[in-house]
């Protein structure tokens, strides 16, 4: 049998699906398994773009430019407007999801053997694309202390080699729900310009600010247009995961025009997912408003609830729809798994993401765990119930 | 500026899309272009995928499985025990289009610096997604005298070297038209086994085939099982090459189990597709007959009109919709330019692939180029006619 590569071996396995067999097992067990693990949202598909795929009469289902549908880019481009980051359509290329977008952003931008600092805890599979890129991922560590705000940029340049060639963040963050200030980025633009590094945001986020937070884009990082590559996608915004469609943004036209020959390499993205971003692009402002208040709904119930079990400590997130929580345990991803396996109350228990794999660092976020709200606020009450009963009877307690 | 990476400087561009602004312009200038430079069928979609698509009611437009949707897959294995290639659902991983498979095969079994094997002529992205995955491409000439037949093994024993860890064919051919045989194929699995290389196989005109040749799948190769992985697409299968999926085929378990985590790093392959797929696969073995009729009676006509052109040789080619055809021309990218820039007949011209773009060795394929007959026979005779009509005034001619 021929041998598969090292980079297949360094490709990380997913932290969650490990878990999934356990939590299969309690369901055919009979028990209710309430999931916080995942980033499914429940919301809704906006109407309109059921509605209208379903008008669709397509003779060929075509290939699509490259770079995306016309229309779709030029759609996108008032979008954009329409949230104070102001584009040209040349600045736009349609993606298969922002994966894609971030794949092809890595691989334009940095070489095999270059640096990339990010923030953790992060996106876990931001590792996997590092290891498709040959790039090696270069953590700085956020705390839960200060509610994983952007660590200072005397951290950052501590960090910085000769290799470093970028700096990738999640704004707002996935898995922290953080939304950063502008203070903080503005100190971080200083830091990109001088050592005249890549920026890569992951702003997939956007729509999912609280507190009369506003996001601030890096496209608006006006000394840096060239270094800035903005990733993005409609799978949480119009609730879509499954259309796959995100978008890799820039105004460094060296950048674009190289990402282009990689799109042009895979020929086009999905043309129903492009047109179901175009339909989504109707979707009315009411839509949003109703979300946003779902979530502070969900983000109040759930963050409030955990931070009154003892030992527990949770920051208010302001963005995304995800938590970090600190738990009173010796490690989150023997407990995660307790949970499924051994646990269960009112036959009920609760699947969540260990945070151990956000982070890049070993040892770090061993007691973490990383809770999404796409629940109900009722289903989010039962879940945390459960979850203060089984860290009173979990054996691994400290 | 930062700068960006030598990957992005080595990725090659379209060889096609060159030419697409001169036909631009043709077109501005009232011309009417035959298109014959690209796959894209003008045939129809199969009705029952538009229909069901308009049946669809998704209230959560979601994220299937990494490996694909599970009916999908299940449907997938019956169309391919259909075709005589027994598999286990486990064997099939859903991919976005045949592109990604592709990509997920090199990452999972090549490592940079690793050489893969490919008969030339060849499919020019294989050139690109080679850049990505840092694996060297190391051609062998199939020539047009025996109707780029696959090259003896002897051919390939001359280019194994300590790095050569697979061969990637097309079978049927783009963009050569060619199929092969059992007889090639049986003595490929000899080498391959032999030197217990990967065997990587892009099958996705299998539908395309005529003249009675029915099409050898490398997954039948029973002696290499664990060294075959083969590619698959629906984008010309069911005409809808916009759906981009596609599949990654192989009874290797350590290859699935780590393309899986390629995989899981994008999430899902688009859900609209997927169910695009899965009802194209109650398309009635009618379309295929009447496809395969049409594509009969124009590649006849391209093919007979092409060899009536005094200096022209087109080898008539048994697969896909694609021939070579050698031209008495210096050079095929400035005939191809100078078709669409310089030369009109009855106000009509051609757009054609120069074949130099699907030739790794420099200086090969200068007088070819590649038809792809996706139009209607009357329009082809209309281009073959204007090609006859340019080569007698072209002035780079031989």
């Amino acid at each position: 049998m021929p041998k598969i590569s090292e980079k297949a071996h360094a490709m990380p396995a997913s932290p969650i699906r490990k878990l999934v067999p356990f939590a299969e097992d309690a369901k055919k067990a009979g028990r209710i398994v309430y999931h916080l693990n995942i980033g499914q949202p429940d919301i809704k598909t906006p109407q309109v773009v059921s509605k209208k795929l379903r008008e669709l009469n397509l003779d060929v289902i075509e290939y699509s430019n490259s770079e995306g549908m016309i229309n779709y880019r030029k759609g996108l481009q008032s979008y954009y407007n329409s949230k104070n980051i102001a584009l040209e359509v040349e600045n736009i290329m349609v993606t298969t999801g922002g994966s894609e977008a971030l794949v092809f952003a890595f691989m334009t931008c940095l070489d095999p053997g270059d640096e990339v600092i990010i923030p953790e805890p992060f996106y876990a599979n931001y590792n996997g694309f590092a290891v498709m890129a040959g790039v090696k991922v270069v953590p700085i560590t956020a705390s839960i202390d200060d509610g994983f705000a952007l660590p200072p940029v005397s951290e950052f340049e501590k960090k910085i080699s000769p290799r470093t060639k970028g700096v990738l963040i999640c704004n707002p963050g996935n898995p922290t729900g953080r939304v950063y200030s502008k203070q903080e980025l503005y100190a971080l633009e200083k830091m990109v310009k001088k050592h005249n590094i890549f920026l890569f945001s992951d702003e997939v986020y956007r729509e999912f600010c609280y507190d009369g937070e506003a996001p601030y884009s890096v496209m608006n990082l006006e000394s840096i247009h060239d270094n800035v590559v903005m990733i993005d996608s409609v799978s949480k915004r119009y609730s879509m995961c499954g259309v796959r469609i995100g978008a890799m943004i820039t105004r460094n036209r060296m950048v674009m025009a190289a990402a282009l020959k990689f799109a042009q390499a895979r020929l086009s993205p999905p043309s129903l997912g492009q047109l179901a971003g175009t339909f989504a692009l109707e979707t009315p402002q009411e839509y949003f408003d109703d979300v946003v208040k779902e979530y502070v709904r969900r983000r109040d119930v759930l963050v409030e609830e955990l931070n009154t079990i003892p030992g527990v400590r949770c920051p208010m997130p302001n963005g995304a729809f995800y938590c970090i929580a600190e738990l009173p345990i010796d490690n989150a991803d023997k407990f995660c798994r307790w949970m499924l396996e051994d646990f269960q109350h009112e036959n009920q228990t609760v699947m969540m993401a260990p945070a151990s794999g956000f982070y890049a660092t070993p040892g770090l976020g061993y007691n973490q765990v990383r809770l999404a709200y796409v629940l109900e606020v009722e289903k989010l009450e039962k879940a945390v119930e459960c979850l203060r009963v089984a860290l009173e009877a979990y054996p691994g307690k400290k």
